[in-house]
């Protein structure tokens, strides 16, 4: 951290800031210059508050130069993190195929949906049971009932689920689900992501559609430092000036987070983009660009689909898109 | 609503979509033309899923042209929705002033404040108890405790409060509070919507960061379908490139929202600028441009507040932001 | 500024990179820690590539902390720039106000407005006659003719007028033109710029759609480093997510460029929010918050006009907007 | 096009508004409701002025349902446009290596670096002669001399030659010139596209920072209105919050604009970026997802490149990502 004080800062302030910041154990050095005078901080800063040196009369700036965030930090965790969800891994050089209607709908649209996507490939099945909606005359989700269509669908493919919880009183619902997704309008849901922390289970953390790369590590920080580590991230789009596609899929986003971060990253090139057509080729791109996994929405009649029809492929369509996938992942491998 | 259909689209696809639609009690004209054809859809269209019709394989392009909102819509609804919270009254004419600390920190620092803002002629009290923060590490407010300073300080003062709620389970600890906000992170946790609906609080109501103005209104419709028509909004600054001030304060967001709804709309400055010397000029324009009101953060010792120092007025410096902000409501009024 | 090494720096590198900086007259100190290095630089940094800093291989960040703006900085020249044209001052406590049609369309049509907006108050005439359009199939303006019928509406009324160059080719056709607007999308013209720069005409620069503030500046900056001290700027409007109206007005933008810099900077409501009932809002905030003049557009049959008549205000309502603007300055004036 | 008119328009205003539209050759069928009147239009609405519509007080809203542009359009045009360098083919399902240094420097580091991407693969040579700087106080290329240089290398190695305009007055010098770029600041620089219209010239347009793909298509329509069909398109990154990264590339961009046009898309993931170690991962994403084409900067020396160093890849990392890319692009060839 580096903070730039005004010039003719009162010495005795400047005396104060001094003690106060080497009380928190980092070790301050002054650069004097004719107009400006430089304070360097090193040491483990993560736990003081820019805003409040911002605050004091003698500061100009302050900037941070070490990352706020240490158990998401690739530095202090070098190796991959592997997550397991029943024999299924995720991360360290797996793939992993997450694929479902946007919502649950009935019995038979699950089960069917379930069934084809667990041919072409699947993994892990996803399904909206809980749906945040911008309206509130939409379709908001079968709910409990919803988590119950999904466990039947997974005993009888064998494919574990991932579903979105929307409030943390919905977590008692979540305890036979295997990947609790927080949608990217929770991202910031501190109070949600804070229970989270003490639960054991996977986290697919979506992030939200304003927020910095910076931001959806610390919000996965918030469940890590309740002990959790099992942290799944997820990019699906952010929210730019561009309306020809539904959001702005951030690809760059992927090789960045692995950088930063030990944590897994997946893509969901479905709601990114808001269009069938450009699920195929958004998801080889995630493919070559490293991403660990893809979640995509697929269902059978998308043309009927209670949310999201637009952006769903069918079963058929996905298992092409499968294809190229693996053959992408192959060839990546090649090259490293 | 219209709906464009891709060329030869087939009739019977076709003729099933029309019945659909009539189904819905809207009504259909058709506009043919030698590449074209256009479905002008009139009538109520607000519980027509937009995104189911965009998956059909006859759609071309769906376009929304009523505004999807009804409780919150200026159109059936045409006078000022007035909002009262004990003695005070916001919109319709009234400029309201709610301001206090950032967070609260204690008891003498919180009566100091509300002293000092009453004195000043602040109308209700605000400050944090349950904070929202980046980071996991960082100071997250008294919670429950801060909830009794603040009734404590109402007490003193007669201020009526407002402050945070962070998860709908927190809302027992509300029932004395006088204005309950939602902040800008939580504009769309829709099950903490829908749970306001049921109160009859006043609900202010915080602009998401990617928000539009669309959306943001649809906000208010889940919190006002519920029952609850007591919704205060309030512009608070949205994210872009910029990064010379925190946020970007869109004022033009005040004329158009009086436009499209009934409801209040206050400005925070504070939290959109993050910079105290930014604060007196936008309030300033805020109140020039026809706001109902100025939520602003005060603090008895900004150096030295846990969070947002930067951002936050003495008494003193608010005073005269009062003073301003009335001279030039006063000002206004004789134009119009 | 402050580079950030990584660990471990090759002592050599370093060496080498003291020298470097060393020769740039900035006197460097070091800063220590366990596991990181940062030097401080102290002095005139304007002259450091940054980018070069960035591309080193010991180098991990480096953050800019001085200003890399010198001409335009107001640090540097405490007092405000005020420009004359002719017998008009803007600047230094000046309210100026500019108004005119998007579009020069003819004789008749410009001296109507001409006279309207004087009979108003304003003190500059603007009109287009080379226009910017995104279609190369819509109106593009009178351009040669466009200017002689300027000059024509000043012999007139004795208003100077403001007009919009679109290539350095058209200069010399500009040699009456009392004030050279520079448009959003040439904001970083640099070619234009510099040879502006070697004018003395009082140049107008807006600022451009997704231009942070201190590229804006630096645009000013290359202007005024070729010479020509006499730049206005005006915000109107950059790019965001926001759709209601066609951008979105930053006005802490104002408070901001009087801080940054020494010029006068005027706000433009009508480009800004494309929709003419916000035109009078939007003017009352500009004043209200310190901007130094609006530039308003004006037709005389708005609805008949050739470009942005659904944002032009009738001469009628134009004088409506000016007598409020005014009652806001001198209530402004008192408040300071 | 469908034109919402507002509650009780004037008859008389209709009748005048529907003769001037089929007077344009348009037809306009009336859909009317109880409180709502939609005309839908059918037809050529390229040359209606939707702006000149919205002004109209009978009027409320218009939307455009049919692409503004003509000979940019995929749909009256379905086969990929094949542009001609040489013997090097752009577009048709040819893939592109476009490479080079931000800014030629001396003619020793340019034809080190051209030897070095020709071996690699590369196809076109890149260099920037004219740079845009947003420092008036940063090195602004050799110029005519750096052209110069680029015509010596390319006699040397054989390879065409890109290199950017940013100014028409320039456009003599380029009369050797392969291919011309026009840069992300230039992209509404409506003067230059209609003069580089009426050359022949290949012509790289570059996507503005904030434009839309749509107004990014109009650009080439300014070009192809002229009577010049040779434009590659560019994605070069978009400004977004997000700092991680200089811009945020939208590879969605890629199957967006080759569904909308006919022309080649090609992608730049050094300027989309800003880091070199981003350059590989989006390499591979841009060919995946359907790219026709990469430019990506190479520089013998990158520590002490005049410009962009911190971006750029030395020829040996460059032949690695050629081998990845050609890899990938072989396997998606297979997969369609």
């Amino acid at each position: 951290m580096v903070i730039l004080l005004k010039e003719n800062a009162e010495a005795k302030k400047l005396q104060k800031l001094m003690e106060m910041l080497e009380a928190k154990n980092v070790s301050v050095k002054m650069t004097e210059g004719q107009h400006q005078t430089i304070l360097g901080l090193v040491g483990d800063t993560t736990e003081i508050d820019i805003e409040q040196l911002h605050a004091l009369d003698i500061v100009e700036d302050v900037k941070r130069i070490q990352e706020p965030y240490k158990r998401a930090n690739r530095k202090f965790h070098p190796l991959d993190t592997v997550i397991k969800v029943g024999d299924v891994a995720i991360g360290g050089g797996n793939f992993t195929l997450i694929a479902g209607p946007c919502s649950v709908e009935s019995s038979e649209q699950l089960c069917t949906v379930a069934r084809g996507v667990k041919e072409a490939g699947a993994h892990l099945l996803r399904g909206g049971a809980f749906k945040p909606r911008t309206s509130p005359y939409a379709f908001q989700g079968l709910r409990g009932e919803g988590i119950k269509l999904l466990l039947e669908a997974k005993a009888e493919t064998g494919l574990p689920i991932v579903t979105e919880i929307m409030d943390l009183s919905q977590l008692p619902l979540f305890s036979e689900v295997d990947v609790i997704q927080v949608g990217a309008r929770n991202m910031q849901n501190f109070e949600l992501l804070k229970e989270l922390g003490h639960t054991k289970k996977p986290i697919l953390l979506k992030r939200g559609l304003s927020s910095t790369l910076q931001e959806f590590v610390m919000s996965a920080e918030y469940i890590m430092s309740g002990g959790n580590p099992n942290v799944i991230l997820c990019e699906r789009g952010i929210r730019t000036f561009e309306t020809a596609t539904r959001n702005t899929l951030d690809l760059s986003a992927v090789p960045m987070l692995k950088q930063m971060t030990h944590l897994p990253v997946v893509v969901d090139p479905s709601h990114a983009t808001g269009l069938a057509k450009l699920v195929a080729p958004m998801s080889y791109a995630a493919a070559a660009c490293g991403a660990d996994g893809l979640m995509i929405e697929v269902h059978n009649d998308p043309q009927h689909a209670l949310c999201d029809g637009s952006q769903s492929l069918t079963p058929e369509a996905y298992a092409q898109v499968v294809k190229g996938v693996m053959a992408i992942r192959e060839c990546t491998a090649s090259i490293e």
